[in-house]
Protein backbone atom coordinates (compact mmCIF):
# COMPACT_ATOMS: atom_id res chain seq x y z
CA UNK A 1 0.00 0.00 0.00
CA UNK A 2 1.80 3.27 -1.25
CA UNK A 3 1.68 5.70 1.55
CA UNK A 4 -0.12 8.37 -0.66
CA UNK A 5 -3.25 6.60 -0.58
CA UNK A 6 -4.33 6.74 2.84
CA UNK A 7 -4.41 10.38 4.44
CA UNK A 8 -5.88 11.54 8.06
CA UNK A 9 -7.35 14.50 8.96
CA UNK A 10 -5.64 14.24 11.86
CA UNK A 11 -5.51 16.11 15.75
CA UNK A 12 -2.89 15.14 17.82
CA UNK A 13 -5.29 15.54 20.82
CA UNK A 14 -8.44 13.79 19.45
CA UNK A 15 -8.47 10.24 21.06
CA UNK A 16 -11.02 10.03 17.78
CA UNK A 17 -8.15 10.50 15.65
CA UNK A 18 -6.10 7.94 18.12
CA UNK A 19 -8.36 4.93 17.40
CA UNK A 20 -7.94 5.40 13.23
CA UNK A 21 -3.90 5.39 13.43
CA UNK A 22 -3.59 2.78 16.11
CA UNK A 23 -5.73 0.55 13.51
CA UNK A 24 -3.81 1.54 10.65
CA UNK A 25 -0.40 0.61 12.51
CA UNK A 26 -2.42 -2.68 13.94
CA UNK A 27 -2.46 -3.70 10.19
CA UNK A 28 0.70 -2.73 9.52
CA UNK A 29 -0.76 0.24 7.14
CA UNK A 30 1.44 3.63 6.60
CA UNK A 31 -0.33 6.74 6.14
CA UNK A 32 0.06 10.08 6.11
CA UNK A 33 -1.64 12.32 9.13
CA UNK A 34 -2.32 16.10 8.33
CA UNK A 35 -2.80 17.87 11.33
CA UNK A 36 -5.89 20.17 11.02
CA UNK A 37 -5.81 23.88 12.76
CA UNK A 38 -9.13 23.71 14.83
CA UNK A 39 -9.94 27.13 14.73
CA UNK A 40 -9.46 27.50 11.09
CA UNK A 41 -9.84 24.11 9.20
CA UNK A 42 -9.18 23.38 5.83
CA UNK A 43 -11.28 23.16 3.33
CA UNK A 44 -10.47 19.40 2.67
CA UNK A 45 -11.86 18.56 6.21
CA UNK A 46 -15.17 20.91 5.29
CA UNK A 47 -15.86 19.13 2.42
CA UNK A 48 -14.70 15.62 3.03
CA UNK A 49 -16.93 15.55 6.07
CA UNK A 50 -19.64 17.90 5.64
CA UNK A 51 -22.15 16.85 7.71
CA UNK A 52 -19.98 17.29 11.22
CA UNK A 53 -16.98 19.43 9.91
CA UNK A 54 -14.77 16.97 12.19
CA UNK A 55 -11.46 14.97 12.37
CA UNK A 56 -10.99 12.31 12.00
CA UNK A 57 -11.54 12.12 8.44
CA UNK A 58 -9.35 8.99 6.81
CA UNK A 59 -9.29 9.70 2.80
CA UNK A 60 -8.69 6.44 1.09
CA UNK A 61 -7.57 6.74 -2.20
CA UNK A 62 -9.52 10.30 -2.11
CA UNK A 63 -12.33 8.75 -0.98
CA UNK A 64 -13.25 10.20 2.08
CA UNK A 65 -14.27 8.11 5.42
CA UNK A 66 -15.87 9.54 8.63
CA UNK A 67 -16.96 8.82 12.22
CA UNK A 68 -14.12 7.67 14.03
CA UNK A 69 -15.64 3.98 15.05
CA UNK A 70 -17.20 3.43 11.56
CA UNK A 71 -13.87 4.13 10.34
CA UNK A 72 -11.90 1.74 12.45
CA UNK A 73 -14.29 -0.94 11.38
CA UNK A 74 -13.66 0.23 7.41
CA UNK A 75 -10.33 -1.02 8.22
CA UNK A 76 -11.21 -4.03 9.82
CA UNK A 77 -13.35 -4.59 6.98
CA UNK A 78 -10.80 -3.71 3.88
CA UNK A 79 -7.61 -5.22 5.50
CA UNK A 80 -8.79 -8.66 6.97
CA UNK A 81 -5.44 -9.60 8.77
CA UNK A 82 -4.66 -9.60 11.43
CA UNK A 83 -8.58 -9.34 12.22
CA UNK A 84 -9.65 -6.97 14.75
CA UNK A 85 -13.20 -7.84 15.57
CA UNK A 86 -14.37 -11.20 16.13
CA UNK A 87 -14.47 -14.17 13.80
CA UNK A 88 -18.47 -14.83 14.71
CA UNK A 89 -21.32 -12.43 14.23
CA UNK A 90 -22.38 -12.86 17.78
CA UNK A 91 -19.05 -11.50 18.82
CA UNK A 92 -18.66 -9.13 16.78
CA UNK A 93 -21.92 -8.07 17.72
CA UNK A 94 -20.62 -7.96 21.53
CA UNK A 95 -17.83 -6.11 20.19
CA UNK A 96 -20.01 -3.49 18.69
CA UNK A 97 -22.06 -2.70 21.51
CA UNK A 98 -19.15 -2.10 23.94
CA UNK A 99 -17.67 0.15 21.39
CA UNK A 100 -21.30 2.08 21.14
CA UNK A 101 -21.44 2.34 24.41
CA UNK A 102 -17.91 3.79 25.15
CA UNK A 103 -18.90 6.43 22.48
CA UNK A 104 -22.07 7.38 23.99
CA UNK A 105 -20.62 7.78 27.49
CA UNK A 106 -17.25 8.11 28.10
CA UNK A 107 -15.73 10.80 26.54
CA UNK A 108 -19.07 12.95 27.40
CA UNK A 109 -18.74 12.29 31.20
CA UNK A 110 -15.22 12.91 31.31
CA UNK A 111 -16.24 16.96 30.06
CA UNK A 112 -18.52 17.15 33.01
CA UNK A 113 -15.59 16.63 34.66
CA UNK A 114 -12.63 19.32 32.80
CA UNK A 115 -14.90 21.52 31.42
CA UNK A 116 -17.09 22.46 35.20
CA UNK A 117 -16.01 25.97 36.72
CA UNK A 118 -14.04 25.83 40.03
CA UNK A 119 -14.05 22.17 41.73
CA UNK A 120 -15.39 19.13 39.64
CA UNK A 121 -18.91 18.28 40.62
CA UNK A 122 -18.85 15.25 42.74
CA UNK A 123 -21.93 13.21 40.61
CA UNK A 124 -19.57 14.19 37.24
CA UNK A 125 -16.77 12.51 39.12
CA UNK A 126 -19.02 9.22 40.22
CA UNK A 127 -20.76 9.05 36.67
CA UNK A 128 -16.96 8.94 35.10
CA UNK A 129 -16.17 6.04 38.06
CA UNK A 130 -19.61 4.16 37.34
CA UNK A 131 -19.65 3.67 33.29
CA UNK A 132 -15.89 2.88 34.06
CA UNK A 133 -16.81 -0.14 36.31
CA UNK A 134 -19.20 -1.06 33.92
CA UNK A 135 -16.33 -1.58 31.40
CA UNK A 136 -14.03 -3.27 34.04
CA UNK A 137 -17.55 -5.79 34.13
CA UNK A 138 -16.86 -5.88 30.44
CA UNK A 139 -13.50 -6.73 30.33
CA UNK A 140 -14.25 -9.49 33.35
CA UNK A 141 -10.91 -11.57 33.97
CA UNK A 142 -10.18 -11.15 30.27
CA UNK A 143 -6.92 -9.26 29.31
CA UNK A 144 -8.53 -7.24 26.73
CA UNK A 145 -12.17 -6.86 25.54
CA UNK A 146 -11.88 -9.55 22.97
CA UNK A 147 -9.97 -11.82 25.33
CA UNK A 148 -6.40 -12.95 25.05
CA UNK A 149 -5.86 -10.54 21.63
CA UNK A 150 -5.67 -6.79 21.49
CA UNK A 151 -8.58 -5.93 19.18
CA UNK A 152 -11.78 -3.66 18.57
CA UNK A 153 -13.19 -2.83 21.62
CA UNK A 154 -9.31 -1.88 22.98
CA UNK A 155 -8.87 0.38 19.87
CA UNK A 156 -12.07 2.24 20.73
CA UNK A 157 -11.45 2.47 24.38
CA UNK A 158 -7.78 2.97 25.20
CA UNK A 159 -7.41 6.69 23.57
CA UNK A 160 -9.52 8.30 25.65
CA UNK A 161 -7.77 7.07 28.40
CA UNK A 162 -4.88 9.60 27.33
CA UNK A 163 -7.07 12.04 28.68
CA UNK A 164 -7.49 10.59 31.97
CA UNK A 165 -4.35 12.65 33.65
CA UNK A 166 -6.16 15.36 33.31
CA UNK A 167 -9.19 14.73 34.47
CA UNK A 168 -7.90 13.00 37.29
CA UNK A 169 -6.03 16.42 37.49
CA UNK A 170 -9.50 18.77 37.68
CA UNK A 171 -11.69 15.92 39.41
CA UNK A 172 -9.11 15.79 41.76
CA UNK A 173 -9.19 11.20 41.63
CA UNK A 174 -7.41 8.60 40.65
CA UNK A 175 -8.72 6.34 37.95
CA UNK A 176 -6.08 3.36 39.74
CA UNK A 177 -7.71 3.72 43.52
CA UNK A 178 -11.23 3.23 41.61
CA UNK A 179 -11.04 0.77 39.13
CA UNK A 180 -7.41 -1.02 39.51
CA UNK A 181 -8.46 -4.14 36.44
CA UNK A 182 -9.18 -1.25 34.23
CA UNK A 183 -6.07 0.56 35.29
CA UNK A 184 -4.13 -2.72 34.80
CA UNK A 185 -5.97 -2.92 31.44
CA UNK A 186 -4.50 0.34 30.47
CA UNK A 187 -1.46 -0.22 30.95
CA UNK A 188 -1.39 -3.67 29.42
CA UNK A 189 -2.21 -1.59 26.40
CA UNK A 190 0.15 0.67 26.68
CA UNK A 191 2.97 -2.08 26.64
CA UNK A 192 1.32 -2.28 22.64
CA UNK A 193 4.32 -0.35 20.24
CA UNK A 194 1.06 0.75 18.05
CA UNK A 195 -0.77 2.33 21.04
CA UNK A 196 2.27 3.87 22.75
CA UNK A 197 3.68 5.42 19.46
CA UNK A 198 -0.06 7.17 18.95
CA UNK A 199 -0.94 8.15 22.75
CA UNK A 200 0.60 11.23 23.29
CA UNK A 201 2.40 11.96 26.64
CA UNK A 202 -1.24 12.87 29.37
CA UNK A 203 1.13 16.08 30.53
CA UNK A 204 0.82 17.97 27.38
CA UNK A 205 -2.77 16.26 26.89
CA UNK A 206 -3.74 18.35 30.92
CA UNK A 207 -1.20 21.44 29.23
CA UNK A 208 -3.63 21.24 25.88
CA UNK A 209 -6.84 21.68 28.23
CA UNK A 210 -5.54 24.39 30.59
CA UNK A 211 -4.98 26.14 27.79
CA UNK A 212 -8.57 25.81 25.96
CA UNK A 213 -10.28 26.15 29.24
CA UNK A 214 -8.44 29.67 29.91
CA UNK A 215 -9.98 30.37 25.74
CA UNK A 216 -13.89 28.80 26.61
CA UNK A 217 -13.73 31.42 30.07
CA UNK A 218 -13.96 28.27 32.54
CA UNK A 219 -10.78 29.13 34.64
CA UNK B 1 -34.75 -21.69 10.79
CA UNK B 2 -38.09 -23.07 13.62
CA UNK B 3 -39.75 -20.35 15.19
CA UNK B 4 -39.06 -20.65 18.63
CA UNK B 5 -35.20 -19.73 17.85
CA UNK B 6 -35.99 -16.25 17.73
CA UNK B 7 -37.74 -13.87 19.89
CA UNK B 8 -37.55 -10.16 20.77
CA UNK B 9 -38.23 -8.23 23.35
CA UNK B 10 -41.21 -6.18 22.03
CA UNK B 11 -42.99 -3.13 21.99
CA UNK B 12 -45.91 -2.26 19.35
CA UNK B 13 -44.92 1.27 19.50
CA UNK B 14 -40.88 1.34 19.53
CA UNK B 15 -39.37 2.42 15.96
CA UNK B 16 -36.42 0.70 17.77
CA UNK B 17 -38.09 -2.73 17.50
CA UNK B 18 -39.91 -2.03 14.72
CA UNK B 19 -36.63 -1.97 13.03
CA UNK B 20 -35.70 -5.59 13.73
CA UNK B 21 -39.10 -7.03 12.98
CA UNK B 22 -38.25 -5.29 9.39
CA UNK B 23 -35.01 -7.10 9.16
CA UNK B 24 -35.99 -10.34 10.12
CA UNK B 25 -39.11 -10.24 7.80
CA UNK B 26 -37.04 -9.59 4.77
CA UNK B 27 -34.51 -12.42 5.68
CA UNK B 28 -38.06 -14.19 5.48
CA UNK B 29 -37.37 -15.31 9.34
CA UNK B 30 -40.27 -16.45 11.25
CA UNK B 31 -39.85 -14.87 15.25
CA UNK B 32 -41.89 -14.95 18.43
CA UNK B 33 -42.68 -11.48 19.46
CA UNK B 34 -43.19 -10.75 23.13
CA UNK B 35 -44.94 -7.60 23.94
CA UNK B 36 -43.38 -5.76 27.43
CA UNK B 37 -44.83 -4.35 29.90
CA UNK B 38 -42.53 -0.78 29.60
CA UNK B 39 -44.42 0.07 33.26
CA UNK B 40 -43.35 -3.74 34.30
CA UNK B 41 -40.46 -4.98 32.70
CA UNK B 42 -39.92 -8.51 32.73
CA UNK B 43 -36.67 -10.15 34.79
CA UNK B 44 -35.79 -11.74 31.22
CA UNK B 45 -35.56 -8.34 29.61
CA UNK B 46 -33.48 -6.85 32.90
CA UNK B 47 -31.12 -9.69 32.39
CA UNK B 48 -30.99 -9.74 28.98
CA UNK B 49 -29.97 -6.39 28.59
CA UNK B 50 -28.13 -5.32 32.03
CA UNK B 51 -26.55 -2.14 30.90
CA UNK B 52 -29.92 -0.15 29.46
CA UNK B 53 -32.45 -2.36 30.23
CA UNK B 54 -34.48 -1.87 26.91
CA UNK B 55 -36.33 -3.23 24.07
CA UNK B 56 -35.58 -4.66 21.33
CA UNK B 57 -33.73 -7.13 22.81
CA UNK B 58 -33.09 -10.48 19.98
CA UNK B 59 -32.86 -13.40 21.79
CA UNK B 60 -31.43 -16.14 19.42
CA UNK B 61 -30.93 -19.45 20.54
CA UNK B 62 -31.24 -17.40 24.29
CA UNK B 63 -28.18 -15.57 23.27
CA UNK B 64 -29.36 -11.92 24.00
CA UNK B 65 -28.42 -8.99 21.03
CA UNK B 66 -29.30 -5.19 22.24
CA UNK B 67 -29.12 -1.90 20.40
CA UNK B 68 -31.26 -2.09 17.80
CA UNK B 69 -28.65 -0.99 14.92
CA UNK B 70 -26.43 -3.45 15.84
CA UNK B 71 -29.10 -6.29 16.04
CA UNK B 72 -29.91 -5.49 12.38
CA UNK B 73 -26.54 -5.46 11.99
CA UNK B 74 -26.43 -8.90 13.21
CA UNK B 75 -29.26 -10.06 11.34
CA UNK B 76 -27.34 -9.25 8.09
CA UNK B 77 -24.26 -10.73 8.48
CA UNK B 78 -26.27 -14.21 10.28
CA UNK B 79 -28.02 -14.45 7.42
CA UNK B 80 -26.38 -12.97 4.15
CA UNK B 81 -29.06 -13.32 1.42
CA UNK B 82 -30.84 -11.18 0.62
CA UNK B 83 -27.87 -8.74 2.05
CA UNK B 84 -28.86 -5.83 3.74
CA UNK B 85 -26.31 -3.68 3.70
CA UNK B 86 -23.56 -3.12 0.50
CA UNK B 87 -21.53 -5.46 -0.97
CA UNK B 88 -18.08 -3.41 -0.87
CA UNK B 89 -16.42 -2.12 2.45
CA UNK B 90 -16.80 1.65 1.21
CA UNK B 91 -20.47 1.46 0.79
CA UNK B 92 -20.72 0.02 4.22
CA UNK B 93 -18.85 2.55 5.91
CA UNK B 94 -21.25 5.11 4.38
CA UNK B 95 -24.44 2.96 5.39
CA UNK B 96 -23.28 2.97 9.04
CA UNK B 97 -22.51 6.83 8.74
CA UNK B 98 -25.89 7.28 7.80
CA UNK B 99 -27.48 5.17 10.02
CA UNK B 100 -25.52 6.29 12.81
CA UNK B 101 -26.87 9.91 12.07
CA UNK B 102 -30.52 8.94 12.06
CA UNK B 103 -29.53 6.97 15.95
CA UNK B 104 -27.99 10.77 16.83
CA UNK B 105 -30.72 13.23 15.69
CA UNK B 106 -33.88 11.86 14.23
CA UNK B 107 -35.82 10.27 17.67
CA UNK B 108 -34.19 13.19 20.18
CA UNK B 109 -35.22 16.32 17.65
CA UNK B 110 -38.89 14.66 17.52
CA UNK B 111 -39.09 14.16 21.18
CA UNK B 112 -38.41 17.72 21.55
CA UNK B 113 -41.27 18.49 19.60
CA UNK B 114 -43.99 16.36 21.07
CA UNK B 115 -42.57 16.68 24.94
CA UNK B 116 -43.21 20.55 24.81
CA UNK B 117 -45.45 21.98 27.22
CA UNK B 118 -48.55 24.20 25.03
CA UNK B 119 -47.26 24.94 21.69
CA UNK B 120 -43.86 23.15 20.00
CA UNK B 121 -41.01 25.61 19.82
CA UNK B 122 -40.22 26.72 16.48
CA UNK B 123 -36.52 25.95 17.14
CA UNK B 124 -37.53 22.08 17.61
CA UNK B 125 -39.58 22.19 14.70
CA UNK B 126 -36.83 23.83 12.36
CA UNK B 127 -34.40 21.35 13.85
CA UNK B 128 -36.43 18.21 12.58
CA UNK B 129 -37.13 19.73 8.97
CA UNK B 130 -32.93 20.08 8.95
CA UNK B 131 -31.99 16.91 9.91
CA UNK B 132 -34.62 15.36 6.92
CA UNK B 133 -33.59 17.76 4.81
CA UNK B 134 -30.15 16.50 5.31
CA UNK B 135 -31.33 13.13 4.90
CA UNK B 136 -32.67 14.44 1.79
CA UNK B 137 -29.69 15.00 0.16
CA UNK B 138 -28.21 11.82 1.28
CA UNK B 139 -31.19 9.90 -0.39
CA UNK B 140 -30.46 12.69 -3.41
CA UNK B 141 -32.36 10.91 -6.52
CA UNK B 142 -31.93 7.17 -5.44
CA UNK B 143 -35.47 5.17 -4.78
CA UNK B 144 -33.76 4.49 -1.20
CA UNK B 145 -30.95 5.08 0.73
CA UNK B 146 -28.68 2.53 -0.76
CA UNK B 147 -29.63 2.66 -4.31
CA UNK B 148 -32.86 0.25 -6.27
CA UNK B 149 -33.32 -1.53 -3.46
CA UNK B 150 -34.53 -1.24 0.11
CA UNK B 151 -31.60 -1.98 2.78
CA UNK B 152 -30.30 -1.26 6.30
CA UNK B 153 -30.38 2.97 6.12
CA UNK B 154 -33.76 2.30 5.10
CA UNK B 155 -34.96 -0.26 7.79
CA UNK B 156 -33.14 2.11 10.28
CA UNK B 157 -34.75 4.96 9.27
CA UNK B 158 -38.34 4.24 8.10
CA UNK B 159 -39.75 3.24 12.10
CA UNK B 160 -39.33 6.67 12.89
CA UNK B 161 -41.07 7.62 10.15
CA UNK B 162 -44.51 6.43 12.18
CA UNK B 163 -44.32 8.89 14.92
CA UNK B 164 -44.13 11.76 11.92
CA UNK B 165 -48.24 12.23 12.18
CA UNK B 166 -48.28 12.92 15.82
CA UNK B 167 -45.13 15.07 15.74
CA UNK B 168 -47.20 16.92 13.05
CA UNK B 169 -50.14 17.20 14.85
CA UNK B 170 -48.33 18.36 18.26
CA UNK B 171 -45.99 20.60 15.98
CA UNK B 172 -48.37 21.72 13.29
CA UNK B 173 -46.31 21.08 10.26
CA UNK B 174 -46.30 18.93 7.54
CA UNK B 175 -43.06 16.96 6.61
CA UNK B 176 -44.24 17.04 3.24
CA UNK B 177 -44.58 20.20 2.74
CA UNK B 178 -40.90 20.75 3.95
CA UNK B 179 -39.42 17.71 2.81
CA UNK B 180 -41.29 15.87 -0.84
CA UNK B 181 -38.69 14.05 -1.25
CA UNK B 182 -38.41 12.42 2.24
CA UNK B 183 -42.09 11.92 1.71
CA UNK B 184 -42.00 10.07 -1.62
CA UNK B 185 -39.03 7.80 -0.01
CA UNK B 186 -41.52 7.24 2.84
CA UNK B 187 -44.51 6.31 0.63
CA UNK B 188 -41.80 3.96 -1.36
CA UNK B 189 -40.86 2.15 1.96
CA UNK B 190 -44.44 1.70 2.59
CA UNK B 191 -45.39 0.16 -0.30
CA UNK B 192 -43.14 -3.05 0.81
CA UNK B 193 -44.79 -5.80 2.60
CA UNK B 194 -42.50 -5.84 5.38
CA UNK B 195 -42.75 -2.28 6.33
CA UNK B 196 -46.25 -2.03 5.88
CA UNK B 197 -47.02 -4.91 8.56
CA UNK B 198 -44.54 -3.88 10.92
CA UNK B 199 -45.46 -0.22 11.13
CA UNK B 200 -48.66 0.92 12.96
CA UNK B 201 -51.26 2.94 12.49
CA UNK B 202 -50.09 6.57 13.03
CA UNK B 203 -53.43 7.15 14.98
CA UNK B 204 -52.74 4.61 17.44
CA UNK B 205 -48.94 6.10 18.06
CA UNK B 206 -50.71 10.06 18.20
CA UNK B 207 -53.33 8.06 20.96
CA UNK B 208 -49.97 6.55 22.67
CA UNK B 209 -48.23 9.99 22.81
CA UNK B 210 -51.41 11.86 23.93
CA UNK B 211 -51.80 9.54 27.37
CA UNK B 212 -47.91 9.29 27.89
CA UNK B 213 -47.74 13.21 27.86
CA UNK B 214 -50.57 12.65 30.63
CA UNK B 215 -48.86 10.34 32.37
CA UNK B 216 -45.67 12.37 32.64
CA UNK B 217 -47.68 15.68 33.07
CA UNK B 218 -46.62 17.33 29.93
CA UNK B 219 -50.27 18.01 29.38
Amino acid sequence: MPREELVILDCWVSPFCMRVKIALAEKGLEYEAREEDLFGKSDLLFNSNPVYKKVPVLLHQAKPLCESTIIVNYIDETWPSPPLLPPCSYGRAQARFWADFIDKKVFDAGCNIWRSKGEAPEEAKREVIGILKQLEEALGEKAFFGGNTFGFVDIIAVPLTSWFYAIEKFGNFKVEDECPKFSAWMKRCMQRETVAKVLPDPEKVYEFLIMFRKMQGID
